[in-house]
This record gives structure tokens, sequence and C-alpha cells, in this order.
């Protein structure tokens, strides 16, 4: 065992990433959106003002310090899975900015199986200094459990409603969606390298849990926000079974007065990303 | 008439220009690179180094300093068309450098209904001094010829044999190609913008003519050269119709000791790039 449960409410130093319109618009097309979505994927077609889609979040924090996985433990990265993830967006994103980022240790939890890693990160527009979202994350770090540590909860608990769902969105992945989406920073090879991916255990290589983040979030802005990403508040939800390049993901939606749950399935009926909550902008 | 025929003979100051490897990826899934072409996509599958496309020459020379189209003359940039290209590749391609360029004009013509002015273009590696190769590119600017000057030549004049071609490949182009390509540079939104592309008379945004080169010259790469770029020399192409993002694009190839000619068209049989040389590497 050599998680450090003593790393819960540890702050790292604060840390900064930039981003431009490129960066902005590679992003949209790693999760598919395309020549109907001209918002998100061009910067100069009349009438339309490039907007960022409200997930870039996660790429515009940019990486905390190796200093905080050093405090948090010693382990194989490759026994890293992604848990939960949490978007809440409170200023639409700039096109292009340098943002300061602040991570937290808030949990550790003892699985049995592997021990769960809980971060808080806060990120503002270096600029203006304005707060432009807060992110929670949790890994599952397998074979780290039994430790005799609390078990912990979801981060946010959820339970989808019995009835079928008001709408169901289908997007198709693209073959090479991961090889794109990876240019936005995971070159994690278990997304592209089959001799990786084999070694990892994979039939080929998956697709980013993120990347199918992303298209759901898009399947929220667009159907529930009527693409008006001022609307876009928050998104969580639970990354649970492995997305192959090539596969539908379709979006389960119940829609809600202050906002809707959602489930992801893929075209065999595989749920791929659960618990899923999103909230309108207060 | 402000074509300014003198322009004949002038080099502009040198320019630079800097990539990375995300640059470099990022024009391989521009022109269609995938998941069977990792050596062009990834940086890091295992036991595969990243290589660069030999077109990637187009991108890395840079764009000459405005000066250069000023001492040419001065017209509407959305009458201009591209004409031939020639690529010739001295040395491999560095997946990150920083080049120094310069472009000469080598040729004013007049073609009755415009003007055609070929450039010429020598680019070095900055750091290491090397050659890395020699563009030239003809632009056809509509509506600025009439002015008595000598109607001139292709840049590579080719016949291609009347017999049947010894090889045909066929690509796919995607719905969303050129909104990827575009991040490479050429962001004319005649590639991107239905309002745009409609003023400009077609039906919808057209495939960059580069991307259309691109494909064309991955198809010789993988079949004439077994997919070595060190054996990619010279490839040279005149653009005659335009191409729409989803098109399938074959390549005719005939095969010659020296390298081969060929010819690309679309799935209706129209022909979008002619008079197509290759030659090996010397």
């Amino acid at each position: 065992m050599s998680i450090n449960i003593d790393a819960v409410g540890y702050e790292c130093e604060p840390y900064e990433n930039s981003w431009d319109e490129r960066d902005v618009m590679l992003y949209a097309l790693g999760v598919g959106a395309s020549t109907s979505e001209l918002e998100f994927t061009t910067e100069n077609s009349i009438g339309v003002d490039l907007s960022v889609l409200p997930t870039f979040a996660v790429i515009a924090s940019g990486r905390p310090p190796t200093s905080l996985w050093t405090r948090i433990g010693q382990f194989d990265p490759a026994m890293l899975l992604h848990g939960e993830q949490y978007v809440e967006i409170h200023s639409n994103l700039p096109t292009a900015a340098t943002a300061v980022s602040r991570t937290k240790v808030t949990g550790i939890y003892d699985k049995g199986s592997g021990a769960l890693v809980v971060t808080e990160t806060v990120t503002k527009d270096k600029g203006s200094g304005v707060d432009l979202f807060t992110l929670k994350s949790s890994a599952f770090i397998r074979g780290e459990g039994g430790f005799g540590g609390e078990r912990g909860g979801p981060i946010k608990a959820v339970e989808l409603p019995p009835r079928d769902p008001d709408l169901v969105i289908t997007y198709e992945t693209a073959f090479d969606q991961a090889l794109i989406y990876r240019l936005s920073g995971d070159r994690n090879p278990l997304h592209s390298d089959p001799g990786f991916a084999e070694l990892a255990g994979f039939e080929r290589p998956i697709l980013h849990g993120l990347c199918t983040y992303g298209f759901t979030a898009r399947a929220l802005l667009n159907e529930v926000c009527d693409g008006d990403v001022g609307r876009f508040g928050l998104i969580s939800g639970r990354f649970v079974s492995p997305v192959y390049p090539g596969d539908l993901l379709s979006v389960s939606i119940w829609e809600e007065s202050e906002g809707a749950l959602f489930r992801t399935e893929t075209q065999g009926g595989e749920i791929v990303l659960d618990m899923g909550v999103f909230r309108f902008r207060s």
C-alpha cells in the first residue's frame, strides 16, 4: 500500500494553462462537433461567433503539477481508471485565455479492490480574475484498496427514473475519433496504440472517457439548452464501461425543471456513462 | 489591370515558420491518415516512430510576407484559384523544427481570362541549414488577363497514358474533413462557411485543393513507395475541379521506373487533380 491518506486536504501550488481558438475548435472536432455546429468549429463563418463547448473546461484547466500525485502516493499509472467527472461552469469560457487553477485532494476512499482519489480544481481567468469553472474528478487506482479507510460515496448520487427517457440522442463516433481527441492533450497510448491496448487487456484502443463525456455534453447542450452555452451549468457522471472508436453513443435524457438526468449507452445497449446529472446555470 | 509583370524575378525577404509534433499529426488527420497509418498520426505507438507526410511541406514553409503579393499587384483575393502545385522533397521533414523560406516570382502569364502567377519557394531547416524542400505553385487570378503577356506552359507538362491505370486507390473524405484540414492553417471560409461558399457560387463549402493533394500523395506514398517517406521525391499536379467534403477520391496510378503518373477523380468520374507526376527521391 503506497497511497498516503494524509494527502487529503492537500492543495497544490497554482498552475497555468493557455489556449487559443485553434485549441477550442480542435477540441470541438474531437468530441464530434461538425458542419452543423459551426459556432464551435469555425471562427469566421458569416453571422456566427465562435463559442467554447463547456466541457472544454477539462482541457482548459491544464494538468496539476506532478507534486500533487507524488503527495498522493506511488502506484502504477496503468492501474488508474477515471471514475467520475463533475464540471460546473461559472462563466462562459473565453475562446483564448490563460487560466490559473488550484487542485485540492478532497478524499481518498477504500473501495476494497482499489483506492478512490477525489480531487477538486478551481479555475480562474488569469487576465480578468473571473471564476471560470470548478471540476471534481475521481480516479480509481486498482490494487491499492484494503487499507481500512472509509468507502465514501459518489461525487453526485443520482437514481435515474424507471420510466422511458424523454429524449434519446444518438451520435456516431468516427474510427479516428480518439486520434483527433488526443491532440487536445491526453496522449495515453491506450487510446491509439493497438499494441499497448492489447497489453492493457483491450481488443483495440478505447476512446477517451472524456471524449464520450464531451459527446454526451453536446447532446445535452443541443437538446436541453437549445445550443445556448450560457444555459449550461453543471454536468456530472460516472464512467462504467469502455467505448471503442466507431461506436454509436446514445444519450437517454430525462428532463427536469432544473436540468436533466441522463445516461449514455453504446449501440449494444451497454451503459458507458451512468448516473448523469445536468443542471442549468443558476 | 493591376498585375505588375515587373514583379517577375522579385524575391521576398526570408521568412520563418515553426511546427511541432501536434502540427504534424493534425495535418496527417486532415489529409485522411488514420488508425492504419499510426506512423503519421501518433508519436508514442510501440515500435513506431512518428514520420512526417511529405506534403506537409506546403504547411511547413509558412506564408510569404504580404510584401510579396503587394509587389505582384492589387486584385480581389476571392478571384484567386490554386492552379498547380509542385513539391520536391530534398530531406525527410523533421517532426518539429523552424524552417526558413524564400519565395521568388518566377513567371506571370496572360491566360486571357486571367493572369497566372508562378512562384518558387526554397525552404531550409533553420537549425541545421539542411535543404528541406522546393515548392512551385501557380495561382490563377480571374479577370486579370488580357495584358498581352506570354501564355506560358504548365509547371510540369505531362500526358497520361491512354491505357488503363496499373492501380486505382480510393479513399473516402469525411464530412468534417475541411474542418480538420483548415486547422493546419488555411482558414479561407470557402471551405467551411455555407453562406460564404454560396456567395462564391458553390452549393456548399468545398474541400481545400491541398487537402485533395494530401490524400493523393498518401495514395502514392502507401502504394508506390510502400509507405517509405525516404523514397518520396517529387509530386506535381494541376487542380481542375472542386471536391466536396464526403466525396470519394480515386487516384489512378500509372507506374514508371522513375516514379508514376497519376490523376485523381471523384466518385462521379470528375477529374479533380490532373497531369499528376510523381518521382522517387534521387
